[in-house]
């Protein structure tokens, strides 16, 4: 009988992983079922542009049912999951939940943004992880032009014109960059805004941006940041957020309308329901071949 | 002095309203002021495409600070005007009031969807008028794609899979037959949906599509939708709408879970709230030079 193979997640992880079962196994060797909440996979890398605007929103996502063939793919989010009966429980688009059997597993749910117990932060900050994200990070660039355009009083306008990123990981900076390169393409359209001009600011708590590249390549970016004007606080973080300010550890404080929150991810929450082995991260524990500790038939 | 001129809405009315006294009037003879309250105007032939995905959104608006030199733009909302003391009142993008003095006010402030007081139809139909509810509505119909294919009831896909419009005019007669033709376009890419088939209904309580266009045309309109599939019901009204059905005049209920309401406009409600003599259908009443009645200097 064919095997049932279940993949929880359409992002790198679970997109390759169908795409890859399907290229080897043999025809009718395994119903392949993916399960994931939207039906296109974010091609993140391409987030920032996307933000900016140099980018459509439909052209940085690939459609897994065009990129899929023979995987059946099913519109839901995974709620749970009972490894000892070999199920996932899946929510439908349409409110009901079922249960998938599974002989093999594959968890590919990713990740989500990571906060801290800052005051303010889940009530005043963005996140920036997802096309939504982006999309409403670039209307608010607009509103805000738009808003201080309409105001008498310089400092209620430099409150509008203020932007600041926390996390200068590839996602904050990049975001940061292509959304200030889109706001000096257009800031000539606002005749009281250009002639005051926009604040920038990126916040990074280790003491250098992109720590995931090399220094010198980093460097180059920061430099290359600041050449445009763009303020950069390195051994800094994030103390405090009100709807009109933030506060750095340093005490300074920056009247700003806008604060994005870019400073890294955690696992998805639904792992912890999947009756998985986790480390005290959250994450789960899997052997060199991605197996996932004491079960046999489920990956990650 | 230079005359203060103000100018209610960047639709077509208040944008080539601008567009032409930038053109017309002497060098710093006026101080216009549009106020609108977003940045672009919709150019509402368009709006079917968008909605079909054959057009971007951003494809179909007209950004007005790029198109308007001299005119000074003003984001907010119109609330209401004062025409003994020549000032209107404009709520700002953070919800500032605020008074505009003018010599010469022209009222553009264009429609809103027309609704009868017809059961369930403000809670459960969508109306089609603005950029959001086009984007809305092809969202909308990927996700009853979606939802339909999780399903295992023939019945209940039905109702995911029938979309019906209710007024034939130009927006519901065109923006049916555009997503007709997007749905047509991708429904090879869901299975059981393309086994099944979909419902697209076009409801009219007039005796033929498209009133405003000669009945030739109108005819072959009709024919050509017809020809597509589409059912075409005329002389038909809608008597109630359920979030999985709408039920007509003539008795016929469609379990459908997609209502869209395109039937006609009526003037802005604002309108209201300017002090300006209306006619019993709530539009401003002007002499041949659109002057507004009883108003030296007020346009509309």
């Amino acid at each position: 009988m064919a095997w049932n193979v279940v993949i929880a997640g359409g992002g790198f992880g679970g997109f390759y992983a169908a795409k890859t079962l399907e290229k080897i196994l043999p025809p009718h060797a395994a119903r392949v079922t993916l399960v994931n909440d939207v039906n296109f996979m974010l091609y993140t890398p391409l987030l920032p542009g996307a933000a900016g605007g140099a980018l459509e929103p439909r052209h940085v996502v690939v459609p897994l049912r065009e990129e899929l063939e023979t995987t059946d793919l099913r519109l839901g989010s995974v709620v749970s999951a009972e490894p000892d009966r070999n199920v996932v429980r899946v929510e439908s688009l349409h409110g009901k939940t079922e249960e998938l059997p599974y002989d093999q597993l594959i968890v590919a749910l990713g990740s989500v943004s990571k906060t801290f117990p800052i005051p303010g932060l889940a009530e005043h900050a963005m996140g920036f992880k997802a096309l939504p994200e982006a999309i409403e990070l670039r209307n608010r660039v607009l509103r805000c032009l738009e808003a201080a355009e309409t105001l008498d009083d310089p400092a209620e306008r430099a409150e509008w014109l203020s932007f600041v990123f926390v996390g200068a990981g590839y996602a904050g900076l990049e975001g940061l960059a292509e959304l200030q390169d889109f706001a000096a393409d257009i800031i000539d359209l606002y005749p009281r805004c250009r002639t005051q001009g926009m604040r920038w600011v990126l916040v990074e708590a280790k003491e250098r941006v992109m720590t995931e590249i090399q220094p010198s390549l980093a460097e180059f970016a920061q430099r290359e940041l600041r050449s445009r004007g763009i303020e950069i606080c390195l051994n800094t973080s994030l103390n405090e957020v009100t709807p009109r300010s933030a506060t750095l550890s340093d005490g300074c404080v920056i009247p700003a309308r806008t604060v994005v929150w870019t400073t890294g991810v955690k696992p998805h929450p639904v792992v912890a329901e999947l009756g998985l082995q986790t480390d005290e991260g959250g994450r789960l524990v899997t052997d060199r071949n991605l197996r996932v500790a004491g079960r046999e038939n489920v990956w990650a």
